[in-house]
């Protein structure tokens, strides 16, 4: 059996592992990021982290993988740029090669979040998956026959010309209108129209519009929340039909806070994706994800394999 | 040397060729396809075709490869379903491999054009192309360290949520708005709005409406046809854009009658998806396809390689 390291570094913290070749964590570490710090200073401590899975785990592991956000490149293992961490130009994986001896990749963090549930989650034994995110913003992250293909990146496909602002300066952008961003602003809206609704009534209660706020709403009769929770879908459908229709993964795991909505949210999805996708085909199995955090450092892992 | 054989069926005329491993065509044949005939008879033909074109050329195949559109199973090298040939369940194929003693693959026509492209024409030598088709239909093909990913179809990619119909039932789809039926439908609706003007004037002389009347009448100064172009290329570059932020390919080639504007056309779009896509990335290039119908021999017969 061969052993390898998984590390995600996350803007608030990094974690590492040694998992299996199948995949299996056998120990974990979590350290505080410390953004902003020198990046050399922070190395530091992710070796000294890595260090410590591989002592709480009792083997050694023949390589080590690294999730990461920003822009980087993954042949050069550089971070190119990382506005969270405050990372320009990091050969952070040669110098953590260097330091453990032993090659060290490097990935995107979607990406490497994909693969792991692939390897061990929603997707688990899927020819193809495509793992969307629905957070603070919309991830993708692609996987076929076990490989990841690096730069998949759907969340700036526009769904509706003309629409919604984007962050990134394109209008009606897929992550404009799905992701949990996205939902809490159409949420908020729909709030201030009626701020005497059952929904207004419980974020007020809460002291909060969350990705949850709406589905609640809904739960509780308001016949405006299940209205919004029909728009969402629709445009979360017309999304990821797109992918369906361009790419025919077998599965698309959905993550994210918006993800953990479960059947009230994949049941509406599945009906109107696979009314949106070419007469014929075979649908995509749209489930939930499962891995949480652990999606990241078990990819990160695999990766290296 | 080892030499190939390059199949492309068409809803009119199937060709045949022999190329070497540089992907260079040695020989070619034409023959008419007579659709609609027995497919055991249209096989016969083929293969008729091969052996012109291998005594032509003087070598041997090492292998054929078959492009054909349609809905096919490449691993069986089935043709599932063909409407334009009334094809069936037909494993094409394996009956070919049979009767010339070689091996024989088969591919989505779209896709061997694409890899065609990669290997001899407008994207020769990039690590990664999308090539875009712009006729009857939007047609893509993605090809990435000289192999075809296969399935990848963009054309009905919604980008414009509940807008024009579409053929396939969806709303807004990219080829809706962008293959050369949309530039088609968009020119007469102009000109039915217009029709004293310099590109109804164009329309009435060649007796037709073409993908290109409306860029010969904004090259005659018609202010309208000037604004449709603005349109129609806003519409391809959200498209295009899309496809660079998701997949990052270093080349897209666009084929097809669209494709043939040259500079009147990819002028306005590489300005426009350069100002669409992420910031910091590298623009893809954009270019028009070279290689016209050889796209399909060539590639059909490097996927056999």
């Amino acid at each position: 059996m061969k052993y390898y390291a998984g590390i995600d570094i996350g803007g608030t913290n990094i974690k590492t592992c040694i998992i299996d070749e199948a995949g299996q964590i056998l120990s974990e570490d979590s350290i505080p990021t410390g953004a902003g710090r020198p990046q050399e200073t922070v190395l530091k401590d992710i070796i000294s982290s890595v260090r410590t899975s591989i002592s709480r785990a009792g083997v050694s592991p023949v390589a080590a993988g690294m999730g990461t956000p920003g822009l980087i490149d993954s042949e050069a293992g550089v971070v190119i740029y990382n506005n969270n961490l405050g990372w320009r130009e990091f050969d952070v994986a040669p110098k953590m090669s260097k330091a453990l001896n032993i090659p060290v990749t490097l990935e995107n963090d979607a990406d490497a979040a994909a693969l792991g549930e692939v390897v061990a989650g929603c997707a688990k034994g899927a020819r193809s998956a495509m793992i969307i995110t629905l957070g603070t913003g919309v991830g993708s992250g692609y996987v076929v026959e076990g490989k990841i293909v690096r730069g998949c990146e759907f969340g700036h496909m526009v769904i509706s010309y003309g629409g919604r602002e984007c962050t990134c300066g394109r209008k009606g952008c897929f992550e404009a209108y799905c992701s949990a961003t996205g939902l809490i602003n159409m949420t908020r809206e729909m709030i201030a129209s009626n701020p005497n609704g059952i929904t207004a009534g419980i974020a007020e209660r809460e002291g909060t519009v969350s990705g949850h706020t709406v589905f609640d709403g809904a739960e509780n009769g308001d016949a405006d929340a299940v209205n919004l929770i029909d728009e969402y879908t629709s445009y979360l459908a017309c999304g990821l039909a797109n992918l369906a229709n361009g790419l025919q993964p077998e599965v698309i795991g959905i993550g994210g806070g918006i993800g953990k909505q479960g059947e009230r949210l994949l049941a509406p999805l599945r009906k109107k994706v696979n009314d949106e996708i070419y007469k014929g085909m075979t649908p995509p199995r749209i489930v939930s994800c499962t891995l949480g955090y652990k999606a990241g450092l078990i990819g990160a892992g695999m990766a290296a394999k």
